[in-house]
């Protein structure tokens, strides 16, 4: 399935970021959930370019419509349909891009493909533009989460070279209010700045840089997940590796444990009263694929922006030669800040999808 | 799905470790696949334990006998279901086994998701040796591409802290025959050397070790795979993180790629005579969930052998208590020699399973 | 899945009857493809109500508005959403279908299902309407597979006890393409006359009717479809009983093969030339679940359209008491000649889905 | 997917009719299930051949040797592998099965579709024997559905023009219980006595006779099943036509529902007591894709067997030339009686899959 998801709930995607509109249908949603609007809004302004100097200036209001499956605010249980309109895209003369594949871009890929026939005005169905929607459903999935205890969370683990600190094993709920407050959510608030100055300086230089996410999920209880083909592992990295520009995903510590010897790895079990602990989460919480009842931990790479300013080498498909382009217009440098809430929507969806 | 995945051609694994069988059932194999069981014998070997110092001594002839779909080594098109015995399984007690979750195992979440029903003895469905049959499959998916020119081979990338080099961008057909001749594939011998001492070293102290395995496809054609939900990341991800003690799957240069800048994460593309290549491939063969046309690269993390008969800290269920546990009996140092097969395997069976 | 559907094409729907608008997503279309729109067209008006006094008078002009997936006509390969925007719902009080369970209708199962609260406005989600999407859909699929020599085309075979001719075994596209220029298509025409009447009756006596439609699709090759659980009438029928109020569905001769004996049965094969041919096709052009290359014959029986002006006996859910209901408003006293297109689509769908 | 099936519970069928075992594997079956074994043996005894003149004298004990899954006849939560060897195929020569194609039998459709690469052994993967294994895993299903208080039972509705009566509304456990003592279950004896005497007129003529199979499920609670792609109509059908021979399946009054008037066809709800009925159950218990409460009841069509003794015309795909064939051999001259258990397994399997 590419452009749909899901054994229990269902997600379908369309839409091209220049076209008229993106949206998704969700279906097998249960009837009867409040949604929270101003939180849906709050999470979609997160994802929303256009809000500071690190993003993108296209100015995306990212208003949400919801087309089906909700009558005042309370979802029915049909399958929910929500758009969001395309405004700010601008009209200009895409042909350039028929025939010249930008680097890093899914362009060429696409046109073989597609045999040429693909939207290329801003990427079309392939734009990270896409997220917007998946926020949309991910925000619900939070939402119906929340009722059953579980928490979702993220920061910036890096940009570029510069870290910010890891989650520890006591993460708990409030901790991670708190983090989400911030708009560009980091442990080390130092580490923020830090990171700003490096993508300033790529903005400058016409350049851009990726980064890592990390994301936790407090109080999955043990006994969640499937061995082998349907292990957590596998049914969230489907998800995570769905986002655009993502190369990686580590569970707990992911390639740090290909370091360690075995009883270092092993999380050791006890007691804490009544409840089963281990001592470390060096595994994420997952264990043959199913939930120990510890903190999910997981992590993923976000390539550079492939949108750069900068002069580059390609090909012209249609002549056949080789030859450069300057790829102009509006760009983040650095998308890692804005898809924040886009790994937690999929972690989100991944785990709802997984309680069936 | 949980014992069940694919599109195109559909996989369903059984078997106990020490139960009567393992086994899989292929479904959708094209008819008139004239199978190597040569072959088929010389890569269920390269995963077969008992080999050497390296391996648990368990003897596991690991024979494939085929039950159906197969008539004189030829695919009829009906649903191919292969049995591997087990023979060695030692019928010692393990009721322990029962209250005393080894650290690193799946046997305390089994324990919740199968309220105490599940087969303890051998990892029962969680063993690693359930990776006999998937083996077997992803053979037959490596003899069914390579008649379509497609070559996978992977190398044991890292033991611990000693690493090998990675696949140059020239890998070709005859380095990988050459490097998958030999039973344990590095490319630099040296680097074997010192993970053999680093295994050993483990051996000695009841501990185990890591590592990192790097597969690349090669000529896969442009144009195969999707955007989003099914991008050729998220499709053979989930089956990636399928094999046990697998905690990260990095496409290209995975992690690496988010210290770069954008110009140099990009690809450049240029014309090799009528061919389309890129400079680097860094970005691992795939763009926006596509094939470009480029060695398709992935190196997969393994953590080190939960089993390790060092004395460790963990609970008794049925008492509630906390407790120590020594696990005796034949377990690897390290897995990684062993699942270089399996994890080339799961290469074929996405990539065969994407090309319908 | 209950909003999706397909293997290698992907359905989505959404909508309520009475909501902003109804659409679906048809995921994974070739590119390239060339949409003929006025052939969409007519083939939405053959759905669309209000066209004479057997239908509804409700007036829905059916447009197509497509979200995105093509461009210029031409299918980009991205997924294509089209929405039908609701124009003449009647904003009245639906707060007695709230307690008031019709009978015959979704309501009381859907209360039961959706603890209350699905919308039940014009039967909301349920409601016959979503089939002008697929009709939609359907379309593109028949100009697909139109373009593979595979022709689609059915007729009214009955109206309550008035019954038109079965296909004959030597039905001809060019018989089909006459048969399709005709609104209420029967072969005999004198029984649509008759048909009409029963239907008039019906109407003038608060009343309404039922009936069966007889499909056909000629130049399937033969060896299409699965033994077993992908059988074509396996695959096809999860689709047809995707149509509300379809109650039966049939290949070949259907139930009236069981009162056959086996050499009557049995459809002898023979050459015609170099083609081969059966002298009967009692097994409607499926043996074993795959296809013979003889036409595939089905037959889906259609029951009365629950909704009638009579006074019924129901219950009322919120008094628990027993009571009366009349349904007032704009009904079809015979869905059977509207529906004629949408089990076309339906077939065209589930074989373009087969054909990957 | 055509060898597996399944959203919740997944079933991988395999193996020929004169290979060395037929089997399946089910995945995703709770764990603690205590099997009842004796109830095993029971229900593939029904399925059984070689019972009685009117099935075929092959002599299979359809003994079933349980590979994986299961301890102590307790399920363990893994996939569930059962085997049953073939004992009694005869080693004769197939050789003009290769190309002679038996009228009404998979032979020239999976000809064409396997390329000639099938297995033509006693129709192989094709054969009716594969129900074997799909009547254990249904008699599982049938055992868990029990635990929740539903219950299924079918008796032959007719033998080619000899019917028995219908299910009244009425129709409760105990009415099931004594009907399923019965090895070939008639509400009317007298029915069965006028059926034996046509089977055995068929047989004495080297003729087949087919007949038709209602089947009810009491105690589904109202609510199950879904609008639209997965009604209950859909997903249970999707498995009725996975049946060999079946051509029709019929929900409530199926066809005949179509010659009644709309007033007619509702069926009209009344509370009894606290609990919610309909006076007449002409939908079989479902409207709108969903459960109301009330018993499930549909019908199938199976065809006359296929394999009859009496010459019949065919082609010879090698020679291209028309020719003549007779079918020796060991045939049931109606397999009616016999698949009774079949479509009870059926409907158990798809009631089970929808109660996720």
């Amino acid at each position: 399935m590419s452009s749909n998801w899901g054994q229990n709930i269902e997600l379908s995607i369309f839409g091209e970021s220049h076209g008229q509109a993106i949206g998704i249908v969700i279906g097998n949603l249960p009837a009867g959930i409040k949604l929270d609007m101003e939180d849906i809004r709050k999470q979609m302004k997160r994802r929303a370019p256009g809000q500071n100097k690190m993003s993108t200036s296209r100015q995306e209001t990212d208003a949400v419509h919801i087309v089906s499956g909700v009558i005042d605010d309370i979802t029915t249980g049909a399958p929910l349909c929500v758009m969001i309109n395309n405004h700010d895209q601008h009209s200009k003369d895409y042909s350039l891009l028929k025939e010249c594949m930008r680097p890093g871009h899914s362009d060429y890929p696409a046109y073989m493909k597609y045999h040429g026939f693909n939207d290329v005005r801003g990427g079309g169905h392939f734009s990270g533009r896409l997220t917007a929607p998946l926020v949309f459903a991910g925000t619900i999935a939070k939402q119906i989460l929340k009722q059953k205890g579980i928490i979702i969370g993220a920061h910036i683990l890096s940009v570029k070279d510069v870290y910010d600190q890891h989650f520890g094993i006591d993460i708990n709920e409030d901790d991670l209010r708190i983090l989400l407050e911030d708009q560009y959510p980091t442990i080390d608030h130092d580490a923020f700045m830090k990171m700003q100055d490096v993508i300033e300086d790529a903005r400058m230089n016409k350049n851009s840089v990726g980064g890592k996410i990390e994301c936790v999920i407090l109080n999955v209880p043990a006994g969640l997940g499937n061995p082998f083909f349907d292990s957590i592992e596998s049914h969230m990295s489907s998800l995570l590796f769905s986002i655009p520009a993502v190369k990686s995903v580590h569970f707990g510590l992911g390639e740090d444990i290909t370091e360690l010897y075995g009883n270092q790895a092993n999380d050791a079990y006890f007691y804490q009263g009544k409840q089963v602990k281990t001592k470390t989460n060096h595994n994420g919480g997952i264990i043959g694929g199913i939930s120990n009842g510890m903190p999910i931990v997981f992590t993923v790479g976000i390539k550079p922006t492939p949108s750069i300013a900068m002069m580059q080498e390609t090909i012209n498909v249609k002549t056949k030669e080789n030859t450069h382009i300057e790829i102009n217009g509006r760009h983040d440098p650095c998308i890692v800040p804005r898809a924040v809430v886009v790994v937690e929507s999929m972690a989100a969806l991944a785990i709802l999808d997984m309680m069936k």
